[in-house]
């Protein structure tokens, strides 16, 4: 089969590789029929990854068709249409039996990673019984691939860390599509305000169109400013970091309100200054967290009911072999004004 | 002044009283501007709340003006326009500090039940700095009068007791303005099925309207099988009683889900029959309340924001002089189509 | 090897029945150390549980060590020292994954009750990774058999869902076992007060000696009074009801204060009658539930510690073979004065 | 009558000042009985608070006897003995509601600071109705006096912010009379390890006698590795920080485990630095806050309920006309080997 390999810092390729096989009773071995490229794969290939070695078939998103399944695992079945979760959960550890996958003992985020990952032709899930998700009947499979992993990340290190409620002022700093994802999904809860800080104005725009009720651009370096004065002053009740820089961290610890929460969901490489001299008696609360996928089975009943529409965040279709074209799209995203790009088997 | 007032079951009238003064430090008088009439004050008048007595001005919603504050009283002052609970707080008891103002120890309900109520030209409120809220600037007051009880009612007693989450399956038992107002709040949560079980078809078309994804009509009694049909046999992780008879009690018990929560709303005269043989194992929680308002400030805000439209509930229009036929017609709800009569000052 | 064997209401013997072997790869075969008898198993016995067929070996309560696992188990090998839980949990099903293992798909109760259970000199226990626990170093293990149903019974379908919390009144209904080991674990939270409600006076001592602040015979029929005298009126946070009839379940309606929580623990034949006439307005949570297990892991932290002695719920001692003997004293618990028997291999 | 006045940096004397009155209806004014000396008194007298202006009464804790009540005042009367809150609560602003008294927008923090506090024969208490708790018959007053401030703060800022559970594993970080009270109110919650770091042999010598299981001496600077050996590698469930400096909140940053909490308590006069490049994929909670006092009632009962012994941290005892002696002693804590000193009418 061929898959898009790392061949480390700035290399990739689009070539033959081995199709998987089932190595384990609990795997299963998946037919691609739709994948996506994350902001973490372009992390990867500048070497931010040490982990990912030479030869690591990339991609943690998709949707497919069970291939093969191990005599172990009992919750699917060959031809079955999948939802594959980023997050590989065994489903018997310590962590998964408190619902965090993400610190799974076998598992985590280990695809695309650790072990050969969804942007081939084929892909081997381990623990495939806690890993995967039935598509439901009549499921846009498209919006699907949107579940892997930003829409449970926005919503789960956002919106349910942050706590969002009813009436809310709520801020996101960040318009990607984890940002955009955590927008969608605030409006679970119905916050009064819902309000967008980006750089750039083609993302605030989409924003707007998916929720947003204000939106700042923060290019001027005002972006505290313009938030306070938007609540009157009295700053927003939950702040989500989508970013990972100090500067985004900073803006979100200067505009959370006294009893507010800052949910953390940037990926950051280095630590920020905390100013604890003004927050420790402003009764806050910082959460961090990579995502767990716990809230799947919650988001894609929201799918079905038509309450939740992550079509929204695609902006561009691709073929799969030409995976390496829709890696140069999504690495100029904001010159080709590009959010999530869907990867289709033919 | 004139207001509506009870003279034992079966006899209201629109008569003379003495205008309402300050008696402690911390009453505000108010004009009324707008009130309307409830359930509660139709079973007053079948003589169902033995507490209240002849002579009592009925009433416990409205919106008004501030006429006069006591000395203690420091939210509020002469002419501010406000909201009126139908509970009475006084801020400082055990229950208050709790959250639970219907339980205050010199509160509670008390408006148009142990003291003279809001359908009138004025009414006296007691601890108002905790009993008023002040009316936003630009919000259409009609609206506000359906946050005087029946929204936070249907909110804090259904939606929130019954723990509504997004993706959840939820039925309302009984579309009357209670029901409709849990089923408004309860789309706060995203559920993905919100199904409305009655016995009018009218109200159904109207909670269809408001949102009902699906709509039981009850009157052939097979209710259950109907919705049980409708979840594949799961039933429902919510299910919010809303009319006070055994009959609907137990729909609710027979379709709530394994680790369900089933909401108790309705106002009961009578024991029910709670089937545990069968529940002991079911894992559910059941709730009972009167509202405590305190999410008045909360719905405030979501009304601001405009994703609360309680408008939609009010089907009829009278002036205060003519509250004597605003009941005609309210008492008549299913023949009238009736849901809330909104009554103004002039 | 010999079993404990139900042949209809009333029948038991101590036979000869093959040792179990591995059948799925997910099974573990266990080797009985230790076990007991629960007031489950004498309901079985009067023929209460029609599930149970002639012929099925009783028990699901035990500690062993692994004699065999299947190729799928992970978690465990032979010869580790291990705990069985009283819920079967496949981890893999929708109710698993909210820690909802008595509702488990392909488990809940089933051992000694629709396969054979731990009263025997070996057990076969299916999905042995998420349904046993290592026996943590050092730990006595006779106190460890009370951690496969009781102690997490108490503990999370009265403790756990009658929200407990420091300075609370608690009234627990019902001296036996598991109320027991809801007065043990209530203590974990430091409630002000914890009245036990019993009508024999030798539990009530027990209780007495196990933390009770109170004790109450209700031999009388006047429970209700003598605790409303104890609480000033007001009544309790927290009524547990441990016991399974419609008098037990009463008292804990008269007794339960405005805002408190009915956490019912025992197992009812029979409807009983709420009365929502006086509760729907008194703001009360009812809950009920089968263990689900999901805290054993939290267990066995607070017994290393010492914060938990499941010992002293232990009265009597036997040896395996001699089982039929402990049966019979162990039906006769009040003129035995037991609770809990420990019956060991050898 | 006589008070403890603060004159500047450096400068306090016990001398002459007008006895409160009452200034408005809602006042008390309180004859102190028994007082004692805070860590934040120290800081005042640094120079540290600059809103402390010359002339200024200090301190915010005591019982006393009430003295005259304004005509606003219900929930007391002259003669009634009361435990005063350091925070004052004026019960019907946004924040009160909230239960967030701490940030009360007439009240918070202002006894001893932005209003004369309780060093002195007699003071001015506004608000009375919500921040004076009554005495519970037959409690020993000076254990009450704890109640003030450090246990509250030492509970709901460290104990409840940082969830701690039975089973947990806890560090505290710091073991002066918050850090102690943090250490005696985790008990309630029966954590399975509770592990107090101190660089003082003797505060950690009493910290095991309040119930630490382990104790650490950072002097060293290897903390962090102590508790990470004592703990398995894996770290702690909650680390509450309760000196305020960088150096302390490292060591918890350090300690806390995936999926733990980390609970601010200290005062901090300057940023850290959050290692959000390991954070950010830990799964942790951080929190901060000035203690609400909205567990009063609650810490009332554990202690009439003898769950609670908070007399455990008064290692001196002083008449009032000795306060200034009280301070030389307390300012030399660890010279002295002292907590809390108590301060006496005669």
């Amino acid at each position: 089969m061929n898959a898009l390999v790392y061949h480390g810092p700035g290399k990739r390729s689009w070539e033959a590789k081995p199709k998987p096989i089932v190595q384990k009773p609990t795997d299963a071995v998946v037919r691609i029929e739709k994948t996506t490229i994350c902001g973490t794969d372009l992390h990867i290939l500048k070497g931010d990854v040490p982990a990912v070695t030479d030869g690591r078939i990339l991609g943690h998103e998709g949707v497919g068709v069970v291939e093969e399944v191990g005599a172990g695992v009992s919750n699917f079945k060959k031809g079955d249409r999948v939802l594959i979760s980023c997050i590989t959960s065994c489903g018997k550890c310590d962590a998964c039996k408190k619902g965090m996958y993400s610190h799974c003992a076998d598992g985590g985020w280990i695809l695309g990673h650790l072990i050969d990952g969804t942007q081939a032709e084929y892909v081997r899930i381990p623990h495939a019984d806690n890993s995967l998700h039935l598509v439901p009947e009549g499921v846009d499979e498209d919006a699907l691939v949107m579940l892997s992993d930003i829409l449970p990340t926005g919503f789960e290190v956002g919106v349910l860390n942050g706590k969002v409620k009813p009436g809310d002022r709520v801020a996101i700093v960040g318009g990607g599509p984890v940002g955009l994802a955590a927008l969608l999904t605030a409006q679970f809860y119905s916050p009064a305000e819902l309000i967008m800080i980006d750089l750039d104005d083609n993302r605030l725009a989409v924003a707007k169109k998916l929720g947003a009720t204000q939106c700042v651009n923060s290019g001027d370096g005002k972006a505290v400013e313009k938030v306070m004065a938007l609540t009157g002053g009295k700053g927003v009740d939950v702040a989500i970091e989508a970013v990972g820089i100090p500067a985004t961290f900073d803006v979100c610890q200067d505009i959370v309100a006294a009893g507010g929460h800052l949910a953390n969901v940037g990926v950051h490489g280095k630590p920020v200054s905390l100013k604890l001299e003004k927050l420790w008696i402003h009764n806050v609360t910082i959460t961090t967290g990579l995502v767990d996928t716990n809230t799947t089975p919650m988001l894609l009943k929201t799918v079905v009911a038509g309450r939740l529409q992550p079509r929204q965040l695609i902006t561009h279709d691709f073929r799969l072999d030409d995976l390496m074209k829709a890696y140069d799209t999504f690495a100029n995203a904001a010159k080709e004004k590009a959010l999530k790009v869907i990867i289709r088997r033919g």
